[in-house]
């Protein structure tokens, strides 16, 4: 992805005129635009617009000023995030609001949140103003998912019941709003009609389900040495993933012990062999494998250009069954 | 303002479509619209934008959208300020983040935030295309600015001295862009070329940088059963407002008072009499005079039809001189 870093790298470090401001740092500490060796993250979101442009057989440099907002919005959202989980750690170095401490680290989101949406109006030096209009709504709308799914996410965890109905919710909010707007954004951008478009949002709302659920699967069995986590991570943490809300509403043993709180590792080894022989683990995997159908059920509806089309299947194979 | 108020209600009750998801009692809390008896502010930046367009000679209704727009995007401001301030009070009760929590405070705010730029598109219906991208355009610049003002008050809390300069780049950014921002939007929407926009955007810079400089005026000498605050709380609380920083730089009494921490309400008042002593009450009043006088050319200079003009005098006058 040459060309998009390029243009993000680019607009960071024009966007700002104040000479008294140092949010530019900011903004490259946590993009990873520092140095050479800064982590960056995948970029899967900005990927998928450009591709799915492609797919329509138009040119996917159009599409550019689309990718580098989303992928800001992405951010700006994981800023918030870490400030609203009291992450400490992004990316193995501190995060923003750690580092500046949470005042700055506030208003750095604020300040990203604002510059994605300054670089979609980039758009029409590409496409119509109806076209451009078009994407801030997608974005804005987008955003609105995003929040509403955050406000469930926070306010799931001092619940002690979720449904799995609250939980999908919750989930196409956080998780597949961004990536269902991704894809839709290319094939607004390529010039596809409405009809079309929706084909493309279908493709990365399911992307987005499913990978959120094997994300959730990963937090209790994943292999610590491919998720940069401990395994069972997230019963430690007591998060409401979807293994652990079905093991609170199924699994008796799993709930009793969960309720008490205060979960060393060694137990959560015990608690996840207990979803996984009152049939939770199953339940998780049969969820996840009717998503992962949807997705590439949605992506053969697609009209996309063939060899696209192999790329964006190949990219969901590489984000769905990343290790099982 | 009763068309206003009825279409930002009917936005607020008509944007959330999630059946899980509270954010829309969080707006309505915070924007005063849950009962009769709630306060909601003065409106002022909607009312100057209704104004603007009405200036131009077109029709005021036109621009109803970019008011609704502009007053969610200073409420969105309100909310993360009083997280980074640690404000735990607004309009006399809890702060969103106080009653709901940090977490789902920052969310809302975030919310409010994409709710704007949503309401803004809004625009296309009664505005060309063209001009509704110049809207939004505006709308992120100015969220930029404000975010960059932000960083510099945040910045400012832990700095022992700030120039003049910097606090008025501050002020532009913090206080007066959202403020030009609403003049120019209602020309612009007006159907005025930029050349006109500008002059409006220079009166509500100049109204926006006066204001303030009022504001922290008061935040020392002014009349607390006016402002609602204690008189010299600025000096209590350590805030780095133009007449503190002056008297830093300049008066080595308040300095070295100052640079102690902890200052008592009976000390403030004795402090607040050798910034006048000490000449700094005098600096900030002809800044402030300097400013309001931008304000009034400004307008003076303004292509507007002659009862809008006086109205935004008169407006201006209520704004500049509350009290003194």
């Amino acid at each position: 992805m040459p060309v998009f870093l390029f243009e993000l790298e680019e607009y960071v470090n024009s966007y700002f005129k104040d000479p008294y401001s140092e949010l530019k740092t900011l903004f490259r500490y946590h993009l990873g635009l520092e140095d050479a060796s800064s982590k960056q993250g995948k970029h899967i979101r900005p990927l998928l617009t450009l591709m799915s442009c492609a797919g329509t057989g138009s040119d996917w440099q159009k599409a550019i000023p689309a990718a580098v907002s989303i992928e800001l919005i992405h951010h700006f959202s994981l800023i918030h995030d870490d400030i609203e989980d009291n992450g400490l750690l992004r990316r193995g170095k501190d995060a923003v609001w750690v580092k500046w401490g949470l005042p700055q680290g506030l208003n750095a989101g604020d300040a990203m949140f604002a510059s994605a949406f300054r670089k979609l109006i980039d758009l029409k030096k590409n496409v119509s103003d109806s076209i451009t209009l078009d994407a801030v709504e997608l974005l804005s709308d987008t955003c609105q998912r995003l929040t509403q799914g955050q406000y469930l996410d926070i306010d799931f965890e001092n619940r002690p019941v979720v449904s799995v109905k609250e939980y999908l919710s919750m989930v196409r909010g956080k998780t597949a709003a961004l990536i269902s707007c991704s894809t839709k954004m290319g094939a607004l951008i390529g010039g596809y009609i409405q009809e079309e478009q929706c084909k493309y949002e279908d493709f990365g709302e399911a992307l987005g389900v499913a990978f959120q659920i094997y994300d959730d699967w990963l937090g209790i069995w994943g292999d610590h040495e491919v998720t940069g986590k401990s395994v069972t991570s997230d019963i430690v943490d007591g998060k409401k993933s979807l293994p652990i809300l079905l093991g609170l509403e199924k699994s008796s043993q799993f709930a009793s012990r969960f309720a008490q709180g205060e979960i060393a590792q060694n137990e959560a080894i015990i608690m996840a062999k207990w979803l996984q022989e009152d049939g939770i683990e199953k339940s998780v995997t049969d969820i996840y494998t009717s998503w992962t159908e949807k997705a590439f059920l949605a992506l053969e509806k697609m009209s996309c250009a063939v060899g696209v089309k192999t790329a964006l299947e190949e990219l969901a194979n590489k984000l769905l069954i990343r290790k099982k």
